[in-house]
């Protein structure tokens, strides 16, 4: 399967598409970040983003599209450019009838090094290694991106299964009400 | 100038359209709520959002869209949908080329009834009166709505005009560096 990662952000959106299956070597099918500057307004630079993340979609057709959850944590200054740029994350793959995948960041971590409280170098070089690269991706954004399509590609769309069920069983809850 | 008011939320996106200018009545073109269930999935549900907001702009072609602002605020339950629904509104106006205002519950207040700390009876008593209306519209997120589109039509969009001055300054200030 072909599983686009995307880490989403208003100043960097990070974009990593990653193939193959558990139990074999991954592939890094390309890997890069969509960035805005904050000269812009808010709405153009939120434009900027979606165009982005259509013109990787159109190019990779991924088969899952794996966002970072976000939580409102004490990072506030940034974390309503963070929740929109994954909300377009989302509605970009729905759209297309592409599922869509949130992974935790500690999910993440513990997926590619074992350790949910791995820091950003640890992450970044396991992705290296995972993905046989020369060099780790840079920034950050690029190698979290790359960490996210790992974990989904790796928790075998156990998440994507278990959330259908939820949403099956809720929704049948609401018919019977 | 015809203005549609956006309340953003995940559940229940009031949209509100008023048409008319500074001094002169206002008058109501329509007033409504965009609902998603919660049985579906977020991404389903903003996509919901997304088309039931393109549908409204291209049914009432606003010069512009007024979107309340956000605040990473105590209720962290609700503020990622709200941001998401937000943006959402948005990118809807801005890849249109339609002008986006934002403004903060407080200035809505105090813009229509005078004072910032207003309940939501108070602003939806106002809204009711300054649109010359026989009910007070329901639910209150359509009504707060409306009182952002009043919002904006009685700033005279000095709002856009400030904003539209600082990324000019910014951007030139970009160029230089």
């Amino acid at each position: 399967m072909r599983v686009l990662g995307i880490d989403p952000g208003l100043t960097r959106c990070g974009m990593g598409v990653v193939e193959g299956e558990v139990g074999r070597p991954l592939t890094l099918k390309d890997v890069g970040v969509i960035r805005t500057t904050s000269t812009l307004a808010v709405p153009d630079r939120l434009v900027t983003i979606e165009k982005g993340i259509d013109a990787w979609i159109d190019e990779h057709r991924p088969d899952a599209v794996a966002v970072e959850r976000i939580f409102a944590r004490s990072d506030v200054s940034t974390i309503m450019g963070t929740a929109q740029a994954s909300g377009l994350a989302m509605v970009c793959a729905a759209r297309r009838g592409i599922p869509v995948a949130l992974h935790t960041p500690s999910e993440v971590k513990a997926a590619v090094s074992g350790n949910g409280r791995a820091d950003k170098a640890q992450v970044g070089a396991m992705v290296t290694r995972i993905l046989r690269l020369d060099a780790m991706p840079k920034p950050a954004d690029a190698a979290d991106a790359l960490a996210l399509a790992i974990t989904h590609i790796w928790r075998g769309g156990a998440q994507a299964r278990i959330e259908a069920a939820q949403a099956a069983a809720l929704a049948a809850a609401g018919r019977n009400r």
